[in-house]
């Protein structure tokens, strides 16, 4: 039976080196307690893609979060004076950002109408990624899920039922980042295999140390799969194809640079 | 004649939306002078590979830095009496200090042993770029391109001779990031593609506006690439193919977000 370990010695997508990405466009609106297995092995059965061996699936959060009901109806949203205020003096939604601060465990920026926060996740982004846009037409929000690695670990689970095939999934979001203009898609849950690949202490063709080489190839994945899962299409899942991951328990924690050794917040 | 506008109307990679990321793998060490355009096309003959309509190419910065004589040799740089007692502190090798302060326009952080500038192009990275792995053994060090937006313009003039195609380039280095751990590639220089999409103004699938969604999608293309471009293999270069790119003389300034705006410097 394939395992991920399998994964370990093919060759990226075969002699020629090649990495697909695979989108996965699902024509269904998401609802709570959908089950996104379903709805992906239902949708690659139409277009007669199969799931193989070394596969990681990425998935966009917004279809996890709606399925683990995720979704607030801003009119049930009282904001404190603080968030009115705040809103009011740039031209916002009071109760998005009421969600914002409630979702957040630490304020990093708020400046000009910016509110970056630390979500409780310990993931830094502005508005502690509270989303108005495509969700019912801006008269409810859609919150990130609140344990991604344990979405991801799930999602894992359900579509080994299916598929007997122990994909790794990542789960990601758009942030935007310090210092660059535009937003990128970034890993927020993972599960079955290591967001980061080490390769300190190993040798370059010269036979010289790399020094200070550790990958965030989680990040890099959600990037290449925000390529085909555009805003405007409805493909919120991509498989990429052809990448030689490190199979393991990974978590998003991984990513994350601990507030003492931050140069930046 | 194929031309980049063709790529406008040409679907991802087909119907199926696919997107595919070929890497180049190029056996000779680069010295200065070489003509990257050439050892790319001779690689692709060997391989059997053809440049297409609408392809991007995604070079990593170290071919093109080398080609462009952007080796120096340590042995000729006497670094100040800053330098050597900051390097001094950390155990880290005052000449490089000395090159990535010469590099630079201005220090961002510097604490740890870790060296944040902001390059003479614009640049946010450790070091000013300046690297010394992979580069003769350690005597010598590799600064970035003078002017990344002109080498990539300058390769894709080379290629347009030798494939009649208006092939957008893009050319990479890896960087650290802010909050997060792990190394991301990043583009430093880009002709003939539009760094940025924006989606502002735009309607998602509920007739919703999109806001605040410019992505980065330079970036993206350069992380994509930086799965199949790794640190290990011989493959400093990629094809991407069935990315939907905008044409246009973009340039990596419009990635870059001015000081004023940036909350994080």
């Amino acid at each position: 039976m394939p395992s991920a370990r399998t994964s370990r010695t093919t060759k990226r997508g075969g002699n020629s080196g090649e990495l697909r990405l695979i989108p996965i466009p699902i024509a269904d609106e998401i609802r709570p307690g959908d089950s996104i297995a379903d709805k992906l092995v239902e949708t690659l059965r139409r277009l007669r893609i199969r799931f193989q061996s070394g596969d990681i699936l990425v998935v966009k959060h917004k279809i996890v979060s709606k399925a683990e009901g995720r979704l607030v109806d801003l009119a049930t949203i009282k904001p404190s004076e603080e968030s009115i205020a705040w809103a009011k003096q740039y031209s916002l939604d009071a109760r998005v950002v009421e969600l914002a601060l409630r979702e957040s465990r630490a304020v990093i920026r708020r400046k000009n109408g910016v509110l970056i926060t630390e979500t409780h996740h310990g993931f830094l982004c502005a508005n502690s990624g509270v989303d108005v846009s495509n969700v019912n037409g801006g008269s409810h929000a859609l919150l990130l899920p609140e344990d991604p690695d344990r979405s991801a670990a799930n999602l894992r689970r359900a579509l080994k039922k299916q598929t007997g095939l122990s994909t790794p999934v990542i789960i990601t979001d758009s942030f935007g980042r310090p210092w660059r203009e535009g937003l990128t898609e970034f890993a927020i849950g993972i599960a079955g295999m290591k967001p980061l690949r080490d390769y300190r202490g190993r040798r370059d063709s010269h036979g010289y140390k790399l020094r200070a080489s550790v990958d965030a190839v989680a990040d890099e994945l959600a990037c290449a799969a925000g390529l085909v899962c555009g805003k405007l299409n409805r493909a919120p899942a991509c498989i990429v194809r052809g990448f030689r991951y490190e199979p393991g328990p990974g978590k998003v924690r991984d990513l994350l640079r601990p507030a003492a050794t931050d140069l930046f917040r």
